[in-house]
């Protein structure tokens, strides 16, 4: 066995720095190749945005099938038929989905907004007048959720992100004793970055475990709903019915949107919970908005068609992005396979791939990365306040570059990863 | 003289009487007709919104002159050629403009949540680290304006708003001793509901008068700022300009949005301010947002060509709706001229008339009003809370109906006005 594919810590000194000079080696010619590539964030590429083009002869005419000029104000919960379509695909009912504008990130912050200043329909009190406030945060998972916990000022405390979910029994524990413990941000289907899917039992303990808050809210960010990479298609848990039939049926809020169905930066938004949750929603939005753009939402709905159309479409950008992570798994395979130094996942749907690479390196290999012209997500950034305890997380995002880019960004990767382990190893 | 043109508080009670008769027989062939109309919400009609139907071929492809994909994420500051364009209208640098989603409304709200939790760039605190806050409230103004501010918890204070804008002495008088005065909100041009446009005198009061707290605000919603109503068009005090030039830069923050210039559901919103009020701005939405709808803004710019576009394009609204604002006042003038029971605004601009009835009756008109099958916005809607201490402003918002229902309308009100008073003095 040469010391290429035997795992680098049983390596010996004589071995080890060699490797590091070899490794060194393909940095600086990586380093000479010029690339300017960007694996930061999750995007559709330009040939995803393409499936869309139909959007921009929509919609056919401005009303919708209730007769509604779409063009004009008003319709605080969104138009009729965009409202069914998605609720069919949520599995709620109609009257529990609201269609709202382009970001379901703002309808988040919305709902933050509305639990700091007011409470929920169940909180004793508002959030802001609560000594402590505290989110459970799977990790690692988004940071942008985590970004706008640190901005109302709201804790985190977290617990691991499994194959099937949030550590349920961690989650449990934490929420059932700590009364400042009001709630737990998830991903369900196909985590960011994991790609892990929240299995019906956990689904059904965190709907059905006691909470020391009166008012535990499960934010049910279901991003990546229909976003398979495979033809096994994942099915989200039914979260709102298990929270009802659990007598907690205003603990999750979901939100959807298709911001990487349709266009990124010009979809629809819904969020999804109890009726009392969406009048409670609606009531506070109504102070300060007359209505979202029912007009985009009806180019969607025409769009579309049914919620069949939305799955039909749905297999259009799997057939162009799952080559994209199938490469990225071939070259780390390639590369990195047997050295011991990297792990990373398969995901079967959803934007990302999380590597985890050899403790206290990942700093490393980020800023090696981007000297070599390689932008990758700030290491840590899956953790509340950047701070990835091992140091050891990093979150690929092959969606958006064209496929040589991702074969080379990737090839580029597992150099700077290696490099990052034969420094530290051989230090 | 007969009783017909004769102030009716100088009739004698025979006369009186018998005017209090005819009109109740008026009113009871009124409610006959089964009229159905609706006068509530400065609504563009469909004849206006079918103005922008180019919108809905637009854009022509997805990228902006910048090359942006505006199909993506990203560019919470909005696209460089719409914000140029807007900069232009608005007399502000392009870097000092954001455009964002469809509401200008929710701009606001973004602007007070950002105010009330993290404070501006020259408070010294939140705002919700404030034992009280305290906003001014020229009257009568914007109902939404005011249910804003209540649903924060901000205390109003008003002051008149006279022909020239807000009464500016009495503005500087309660600016200039109360720290907990935070604030103005004002539609200086064509105002909600008066018409009244803020001239260049009370502009520069306002932005250069000593304020008791440092980081006091003007709210400069501009919502009609190109909505003329006749050749002479008038033109916004630049109040960015005189407050940088007093030394407060910060201090007013400009909202304007193509809602009553294009679709009133799906046009785009604008922010103004000093660069680092828009930093500021950007910065907090940068928590919990990615993007606005670049495409609708694409779309937009497209269709607009320049800012002259948007004059031209303001040009034909006029044509649409002065001919109803003139049958307002015709209606009005034939039915209640002479008789010292109402009076009501000429306005050069904007989406309404302000009706003054007879003190304690306007509770009354709006009620015979509505059963009689018009709806009109509830009394007291100009004021904070819904006070009106003298029971006597209402709102006409006569964009919507169509012309003959305009009429009748105005008829039907007149006919309210005119019972309501009589029965109050004959009472």
């Amino acid at each position: 066995m040469s010391a290429e594919n035997q795992p680098l810590a049983d390596q010996s000194p004589a071995e080890l720095a060699a490797f590091l000079a070899a490794q060194q080696q393909a940095y600086t010619d990586l380093q000479g190749k010029g690339l300017k590539l960007d694996l930061t964030r999750g995007k559709p590429a330009a040939a995803q945005l393409d499936l869309s083009d139909a959007l921009l002869g929509l919609p056919t005419g401005p009303k919708d099938s209730a007769g509604v000029d779409t063009r004009n104000y008003g319709g605080l919960e969104g138009i009729a038929e965009l409202r069914a379509m998605f609720a069919e695909l949520l599995w709620v009912e109609p009257e529990q989905v609201v269609a709202g504008g382009n970001s379901s990130l703002v309808m988040m912050r919305e709902v933050l907004t509305d639990l700091w200043l007011k409470g929920g329909v169940d909180s004793e009190r508002p959030w802001s007048q609560e000594e402590k406030v505290t989110f459970i945060c799977p990790v690692p998972g988004y940071d942008r959720h985590f970004t706008l916990l640190d901005w109302f000022g709201i804790d985190t405390v977290t617990v691991p992100m499994n194959s099937d979910g949030p550590d349920a029994e961690a989650v449990a524990a934490l929420a059932a004793n700590d009364p400042s413990i009001k709630g737990i941000w998830i991903v369900p289907t196909y985590a960011n970055p994991t790609g892990s899917i929240a299995s019906l039992e956990v689904a059904e303990r965190l709907a059905s475990m006691p909470t020391a808050a009166p008012d535990f809210k499960i934010f049910w960010d279901n991003a990546y709903a229909f976003h398979h990479l495979t033809e096994d298609e994942a099915k989200s848990a039914d979260i709102l019915s298990l929270a009802s039939a659990a007598g907690n049926p205003h603990r999750p809020i979901m939100f959807a949107s298709t911001s990487k169905i349709t266009y990124a930066g010009a979809g629809v938004a819904f969020l999804a919970g109890s009726t009392e949750t969406v009048s409670w929603y609606t009531t506070h939005l109504g102070k300060g908005a007359i209505g979202p753009d029912k007009l985009n939402q009806l180019r969607h709905a025409q769009f579309f068609g049914s919620a069949q159309g939305v799955r039909d479409h749905m297999t259009q950008h799997r057939l162009i992005i799952a080559p994209k992570f199938d490469e990225v798994d071939r070259v780390l395979t390639e590369r990195l396979g047997g050295l011991g130094v990297a792990s990373w996942t398969k995901p079967t749907g959803g934007y990302f791939v999380s590597l985890d690479v050899l403790d206290g390196t990942a700093s490393r290999v980020v800023q090696l990365a981007k000297e070599a012209g390689i932008a990758l997500t700030p290491a840590g950034a899956s953790f509340p306040k950047g701070d990835d305890p091992h140091d050891r997380n990093i979150r690929l995002a092959p969606t958006f570059p064209e496929m040589g880019e991702v074969s080379a960004a990737m090839d580029g990767v597992a150099t700077c990863v290696l490099l990052a382990a034969a420094e530290k190893l051989a230090g």
